[in-house]
C-alpha cells in the first residue's frame, strides 16, 4: 500500500473523530512500555480507553535509555504514577542474535554494525524482569508501582511476570 | 487506578478477544514512528487493522539510536517496507529546555543528569522532516518509502510534512 492510501483512509477516520476533549496529562496516570510488534494493542488488552496511558514501544520492549529519557517526561512532567513492562509471547526477538543480525548488514547491506546490540534475548519473562527492576531502581523515575506482564498473542490473556 | 485492577479488566478483552489469527510479519509491511503521547491511537487514524504495521513510540516520536535499532529488527527481519514518522499538536515536548527537566531532576529527585539529552523542541514539522531524513539517509535501513506526517489531536487529521 502506498502512503498516500493512508492519507485517504484518514479522511474517514477525521469524518467520525470523537477524540477531540482529551487532555494531555494520561488520565490513568499510566505509562506502558511494550513491543512494538504489530499484534498487540496494549490499550484495548488493559481495558483503558485512548487519552489513558503514555504508551511507549520499541523492539522487544527492552528498557533503553531512550525508553527511561521518554519516562522522564512522562512521570516528572505528565505526571504518570505507575508503570506496565509488556512482553510477549511469539517475540522475533528471540530468533536471532547479535551475530546472525550484524551478519547479515555485513552481507546484505555492506554496513559493520559491531558496535551495535540489538537486545535479543532468550527468556522474555527475565527480560521483562530486568526492565521492571531497571524502572524501580531508576533514581531519575519515582513511579508507585512498576510491574511486568506478559501478554499471549494467541488469546489476549496478560499474566504477571515477578520481578 | 491499581495495576491489578488492569488484569481484571483483561478477563473482559480475552472473552472477546478475536486476534488469534493475526502473523508476526506486519501485514501491510509498514512501521509507524510517533510520540508516547496519551491522544495518539496511530493505527485508526491511518485506516489500519491491528497486525498491519510494527508501531514504535517515544518521547517526541524522535528518531533515536534506539529506534534505529528497532527498524532494522521491523525492516531486515520482519519485512517491513515502508516507514511514516508522526508527530502531533499540543505535544509536550515544546514546553520544556534540558535545562528546565535537570533541574528538576536536580532539586525534586537529587539527581545530576546533565549528560542526559531529553530532546526536546520548538518546531515539531522540522522535527518530524529530521527523524524522516535520518531513516532515509541511515545505511542500516532499506525502505522503499519514508514520510513524515503532522497529527492534530483535536480532529484526528494527518497532515504530510516535507522532508
Amino acid at each position: 500500500m502506498s502512503l498516500d492510501d493512508l492519507l485517504s483512509e484518514n479522511e474517514r477516520f477525521v469524518a467520525s473523530f470523537d477524540l477531540g476533549g482529551l487532555r494531555r496529562p494520561p488520565a490513568k496516570r499510566l505509562a506502558i512500555i511494550t513491543c512494538m510488534d504489530a499484534r498487540i494493542h496494549p490499550i484495548a488488552a488493559l481495558g483503558l480507553q485512548l487519552g489513558d496511558a503514555n504508551v511507549l514501544r520499541n523492539a522487544g520492549a527492552i528498557v533503553t535509555q531512550d525508553v527511561i529519557r521518554s519516562l522522564v517526561v512522562s512521570n516528572l512532567l505528565l505526571g504518570t504514577r505507575n508503570a506496565v513492562v509488556i512482553g510477549h509471547s511469539d517475540c522475533g526477538m528471540v530468533d536471532f542474535t547479535n551475530e546472525t543480525i550484524r551478519g547479515r548488514l555485513a552481507s546484505e547491506r555492506g554496513v559493520d554494525a559491531d558496535a551495535l546490540d540489538f537486545y535479543p534475548f532468550a527468556d522474555v519473562a527475565r527480560t521483562v524482569a530486568d526492565g521492571v527492576r531497571k524502572l524501580r531502581e531508576s533514581p531519575l523515575l519515582d513511579f508507585d508501582e512498576v510491574r511486568g506482564l506478559l501478554y499471549d498473542v494467541d488469546t489476549g490473556k496478560l499474566e504477571p511476570v515477578e520481578a
